[in-house]
C-alpha cells in the first residue's frame, strides 16, 4: 500500500456519464476512486481495529482536526511519530479543518474575520482556529490530504448569509493555501460553499481553482435540505470543477446518496451513517436498510447478507446479532459496524467496476431494485 | 480443532511437582492444559470477534447458563444449532449451571432442597432451576463440558452452614449425573464444596468421586477468603482428586492466583478478571499489572508488552490505549481485552511447557520477579 509518489496526482481511469473511476496517488499510496472514508474522529474509527478496517478494502480514512488538537492534541501525535502512526494506519489519511465541530460541538464559538475562537467540549479550554493555524495542526497530524478551514453554510441561509458566508471560506481558503507547506505526495483540498444558490458555488469554484488546489470539495449540504436539493447543487456545481483533480463530497451520506453523487461525479465521500448505524443496530444490505432490533431477527438462522463477505455475515446469523444488541453487548456495535464498512466498500468497488464497464446506471437501477422499503425507524 | 472422538478423556503429558501437563479430548477438539478458559458470559467473550479469541490461543471458551437460558433461551440456542454455531466457537465450550449467578444476579431467589426459584434480573419472569434442568438446558446448549448444579457456599461460613450446603450440593450432584445424557465426547463435571474446612472437602470429594465424574472442579474459592486461605484448601484438596480426571478451580483468578494453582495440580481456569480488567484499563503485563489511564502513559511511544503478539502490543503504543481510554473509545476495552486474553494463554502455554521441561519452580520464580508492584488503584 506504501508507495513513494513525487506528486499528489489524480487520473481518471474511465467514465460513464458524469461518472469516473480515477486512482489516487499519494505518499501513503494510492486511493481508488470513488472511494468512502470512513470516519475516525479521534484516532479510531469506533469499534474498529484498524486491521479490520483495512479487512473491508478501505484504502483511506478520515480524521477529525477538532478532535485531536483537543485530545490527545497535535503536538503530541506528532512527537509519537504522526497519525498514520498513532492509529496504525499507514495509508493516506484526510483531516477535515476542525471548523464543521466547532459549530456542532464547542461551547461559546465566536467567529470572526480571521478565524474561531471557542471553548473546548471537553474541559471548557478556549482555543483559537485561524486558517493558518488549522494548517499547521493538519501537518502536525500528517495529513495526507489537508483540508482548509472553512465555514459550513447553515442551512436554510438567506442568499446575502450565504453570500457572506462563503465569501469568508474564501478568504480562508486563500490564507490556507499560503499557510500549507507543500511535500509530495501530500495535498491540499479547498471547498466549495454557497448554499443552494448556483451563482454563489460557481464563483467559489471560479475563487477555488483561481487559488489551486490538489482537490475540490462540496461542504454546505448534506445540512437539512434533502436529496433533492442537494443533487440539484450537485447538478450545477460539479461540472464547473477541473477535471483532472479529485472531488469530494463532504458528509454524504446513505448508499442512494452515494449512488445518486457518483453519476454526477464525485469522487470521493466521508460519512458517519455506516459506523454510526453499526453502533444502533442499523444494517445497510443488499437488500436496504434493516433495524436488527426488530423482533423478527430473534429466530432468524440466516445470515445478515448472503451477499457480504464480513464476520458478521460469514460466521454468525441474524438471531446471534439480534441477541448482541438485546444483550447491549459491545460485539453487536463492533460486527454490525464492520459490516456496515464492508457494504459501503463493496458498493464503491462495485460502482468502479460498473463505471469501468460502462454499465453504471443498470448497476444504480439493479441496486435499488434489491432494496426493500426500509423498516428503519431511525 | 474439530476431531470426532469416542469419549471424553484426560491423558498427563508431563508432571513437574504436583503441577501437570495434560491433554483433555473431546468431542470439539482437545484442550492442552493447564488451561485458561475466556469467559463468554452471554454467547460472546466481551469485546471480542470470535476469531480474536481463537488468536490469543484460547481452545475452550466458558458460557453462562443463568445468561443464556434467560436471553436468548436454551431452546432458541438448540433451535438455532446450539452455543458453538451460535457463537461461532466450534471448539471445547464449558458451561456452568446457572447457580453461581442466580445467587448473584436473580431477584427474589428462593433455595428448597430439589433447587432454587427465582426471579429472572432482566424482566423479572420467574424461573426455576433444579439439577436435572440445569443438566438438560446445558444439553440444549450443547456445551461439551456441562457442570453439576451447586451451591456455592459463602464466605465466611460456619462449620455446620458449610456442612449443610456441601450436602445439598451432592444431593445435586447425584441427582444431575441422573439427568445426564452421555454422549461420545461430551463430559460432565462434579462441584467439591466445603468451605475452608478440610474435613468437609475430603467429604465432598468422597461423595462425587462415589458418583463418578469426567473431571473434578473445586468451588466455593475466590469467594473473599483471600489468596493464602485458597491455597490451604488447595493443598489439602487436589491431592485427594483422581489422578486421571482434569481439575478444574472454578472463578479463578490473577495470573499469581493461576501459577500457584497450577503448581498444585489444577488443570482449569476460569475469570472475568482479564475481560473486565480491559475493558476497565487494567493490563496483565510481563512487568505486573498497569493502568492505562495513568497519566504517565500519554506520551509513552513504547509499546504496553514488549514480549506480546497482539495487536495492542504490535500495532499500539501505550499512548494510543491511554488515549482510547481518556477518550472512552470502544477501541480500548477491545484491544486491552485482547491483550489480557493474550497474555493469560501466553502465561498457560508457557506453565505448560515449563512442566514438560521440569522447570515449572524457576519459571514462577522468574515470572513473578519481572512484575513490579502493581500501581493499580481497582
Amino acid at each position: 500500500m506504501k508507495t513513494a509518489v513525487s506528486s499528489f496526482t489524480y487520473q481518471t481511469v474511465a467514465t460513464d456519464g458524469a461518472a469516473r473511476a480515477g486512482v489516487i496517488a499519494t505518499a501513503h499510496g494510492e486511493i481508488a476512486t470513488p472511494a468512502f472514508m470512513p470516519v475516525g474522529t479521534t484516532g479510531t474509527v469506533k469499534a474498529m481495529t484498524a486491521d479490520a478496517v483495512r479487512e473491508t478494502g478501505a484504502s483511506i480514512v478520515l480524521g477529525n482536526t477538532y478532535h485531536l488538537m483537543l485530545r490527545p492534541g497535535a503536538e503530541r501525535i506528532a512527537a509519537l511519530g504522526g497519525l498514520h502512526r498513532f492509529m496504525d494506519w499507514p495509508g493516506p489519511i484526510l483531516t477535515d479543518s476542525g471548523g464543521f465541530q466547532i459549530m456542532s460541538l464547542a461551547k461559546l464559538r465566536k467567529l470572526d474575520m480571521d478565524g474561531v475562537t471557542f471553548q473546548s467540549h471537553i474541559d471548557g479550554a478556549r482555543h483559537r482556529l485561524t486558517p493558518s493555524s488549522a494548517v499547521e495542526i493538519q501537518h502536525l497530524l500528517d495529513a495526507t490530504i489537508t483540508m482548509v478551514l472553512d465555514e459550513c453554510t447553515a442551512f436554510p441561509a438567506t442568499p446575502d448569509q450565504a453570500h457572506t458566508s462563503m465569501q469568508l471560506s474564501m478568504r480562508w481558503a486563500a490564507a490556507s493555501k499560503q499557510a500549507f507547506v507543500p511535500r509530495p505526495g501530500y495535498g491540499l483540498f479547498g471547498i466549495v460553499q454557497g448554499g443552494v444558490f448556483p451563482d454563489l458555488r460557481r464563483a467559489s469554484v471560479e475563487a477555488l481553482t483561481g487559488i489551486g488546489f490538489d482537490g475540490y470539495a462540496i461542504g454546505g449540504l448534506a445540512v437539512g435540505e434533502g436529496q433533492a436539493m442537494m443533487l440539484t447543487v450537485l447538478n450545477s456545481t460539479v461540472p464547473l470543477l477541473p477535471r483532472d483533480r479529485p472531488r469530494y463530497l463532504m458528509g454524504v451520506g446513505t448508499p442512494d446518496d452515494l449512488i445518486e453523487a457518483v453519476q454526477r461525479g464525485i469522487d470521493m465521500f466521508d460519512c458517519v451513517i455506516p459506523t454510526r448505524g453499526g453502533r444502533t443496530a442499523r444494517a445497510f444490505t443488499t437488500h436496504g436498510i434493516l433495524n436488527l432490533r426488530n423482533a423478527r431477527f430473534a429466530d432468524d438462522a440466516g445470515p445478515l447478507d448472503a451477499a457480504c463477505d464480513c464476520p458478521a455475515c460469514t460466521h454468525h446469523s441474524c438471531a446471534y446479532l439480534h441477541h448482541l444488541f438485546k444483550s447491549a453487548e459491545m460485539l453487536g456495535p463492533m460486527l454490525l459496524t464492520w459490516h456496515n464498512l464492508a457494504y459501503y466498500q463493496r458498493l464503491m468497488r462495485d460502482m468502479r467496476a460498473a463505471i469501468v464497464a460502462g454499465r453504471l446506471h443498470d448497476f444504480a437501477a439493479a441496486t435499488r431494485a434489491a432494496w426493500r422499503p426500509s423498516e428503519d425507524a431511525a
